[in-house]
């Protein structure tokens, strides 16, 4: 168990003395550090498949601000990069792949990934940032939700519609269920080595899953991050983020996962109301209140301690990754407001 | 009242024989006939602003579909080109202004528009189409709402992340609501401006109201639009659409509307549930339905009109606008299910 394990007890809605916090994206280009070891890399893809520069700004954060958790530097993509897609970014307009899937024979095609041979630079990643960490604070794990990496490998990458990945679900839903059978596959067996070489709490990011009407959202999303949920060990706390899920969080709610990642759209009161103390949950400031001044950016931390309210369960983080272009002297307001402000909430 | 009162029934909730159905974006690109009259009108602004073209391509979809409303042709965002803020349209690109509205200066000098004389193209466009109509369908008004038109007034244009205009609202709430109070004025003038020239039902389009947070939501978007639904005239009926608000809906539904857009991310059977006998429903098919089979179509409009379920208050449309490049038989298929399905649905 870290010596900071607030992270942990607050996930497993457990008494704390304040309210953890991290930030998703934490590790990235708003710091000056980080830019620098991510052009001493080269691209992000080699930054993310070296095991010492990964480790190296996975640390960055935390050596500047006092957070709670530090979470893996790594993509989302990995698992469908290791299956032969060919990953790679094109600067402007994000992750791409160069052998996208669409096709029955494409999908039956695919390989489920062995983690430690075909992803082995992940394992390699955690083990070290493990070691370095030596229990300071919790170590993150991720994976992309099977139906976000379906999303980015039936598309080819971003999408503003998502016309070939819904288009696929639409006519071929068999296919489709087939495609997300085999990314359940690979992501249990991916998170569960990720576990084994380290990690304490693993994330799993459904980016996209809020681009689904409802019913589709339970069949095509839900129903397989619940899997993953069932074959993660139940000693490791799990989140869930849905960006765009907020219409369906009793749902989540009932999916295994010990907490539940908010976006900014979604009133944390009315969420903690919905989801009783089934799981905790995580979030959500606007990422884009990093702009305003310090403090504005106080004010708006109090706003959300407080709309959680007392007791724990609740997990500060933004509502969505922070944004390159953000000061750092603002995320150390965000950080330091959580710190003064939060006691407050866990009193008895 | 037009001679199919469907659509005013339906918004109502007064007994109908079957559901309406309209589609959002109705004429527009998908139609080759349209695209032949945006050719000779030169561009998108120009054909707006040509009240026999807007009368032409409005009656077009009514033409070639059984569709049960007609909606004028115009865009969200003539009201800030008639403060002066010089809308074009850049192609691929969407909507921007050459003098987006940022300091406080800017604001206090933004006039409110006299409709008839300042957006006097707008009312011709309704006379003309209400006489052409002669009550076949009933013509449908819209604008922008304040929120949604703060926000390209701000940004100048689209935007990813709303950066500028949430920077305004976050450091100077209180000079962002005196431009909403502004725009809330010019707004209300507008539509009843459009009544007065002949349309029948208005909708206020909050495309961007879901970007924002829940509380904030409340404070900057649904406490303006409910003050235009309080100064249109009771007897006619009135529809929000917050794209992305399916989070709010028994605000939306307390705030004086008689029908609520939805997008297709929200469940309406729940959200039937949730607002109970207080509004109509409208929506919500995934517009990327549409890319799909006609088998598959007709299955998906069963599937949102079982959702709905039993008795009045749907109006079937989209959960957003047609996409450009679908095929109109598509359409045709959409509108053609709806006639056909939705009988058994108001049976005694």
């Amino acid at each position: 168990m870290p010596k900071n394990d607030l992270l942990i007890r607050s996930l497993l809605r457990q008494p704390v003395e304040r309210t953890p916090v991290w930030m998703m994206r934490q590790a990235g280009r708003y710091l000056p550090e980080y830019r620098k070891v991510r052009e001493q890399a080269g691209d992000f893809l080699s930054l993310c498949m070296n095991p010492e520069l990964a480790c190296e700004v996975t640390m960055q954060p935390l050596d500047r601000y006092r957070f709670d958790a530090a979470i893996l530097f790594s993509d989302i993509l990995t698992i469908p990069h290791a299956m032969g897609l060919g990953l790679h970014f094109v600067e402007g307009e994000g992750p791409k792949f160069h052998h996208p899937v669409r096709h029955s024979e494409d999908i039956k095609a695919l390989p489920v990934p062995d983690p430690e041979d075909d992803l082995g630079y992940v394992c390699d990643a955690v083990r070290l940032i493990h070691k370095t960490l030596d229990g300071r604070v919790p170590l993150i794990g991720f994976s992309g939700s099977p139906w976000t990496l379906a999303c980015y490998m039936v598309e080819g990458g971003s999408s503003r519609d998502f016309r070939k990945v819904k288009g696929l679900l639409y006519e071929q839903p068999q296919l489709m269920h087939e495609l997300l059978e085999k990314l359940t596959n690979a992501v249990s067996a991916y998170l569960n080595a990720q576990i084994s070489a380290g990690v304490e709490v693993v994330m799993v990011f459904d980016t996209w899953g809020g681009v689904l009407s409802a019913e589709d959202y339970q069949h095509f999303s839900l129903n397989y991050t619940a899997r993953i949920a069932e074959k993660v060990p139940q000693e490791i706390p799990s989140v869930l983020f849905t960006k765009g899920g907020g219409q369906w969080l009793e749902a989540m709610a009932d999916s295994g996962f010990d907490g539940l990642g908010l976006d900014w759209t979604t009133s944390i009161t009315s969420a903690r109301h919905r989801v009783g103390d089934k799981v905790a949950l995580q979030g959500n400031m606007d990422p884009l209140t990093l702009y305003a001044s310090p403090v504005v950016i106080e004010q708006r931390v109090e706003r959300v301690l407080r709309q959680f309210g007392h007791g724990s369960g609740h997990v500060f983080n933004l509502g969505h990754g922070i944004l390159p272009d953000i000061d750092p002297a603002h995320v150390e307001a965000m950080v330091e407001a959580v710190h003064k402000i939060s006691p407050q909430f866990h009193r008895e």
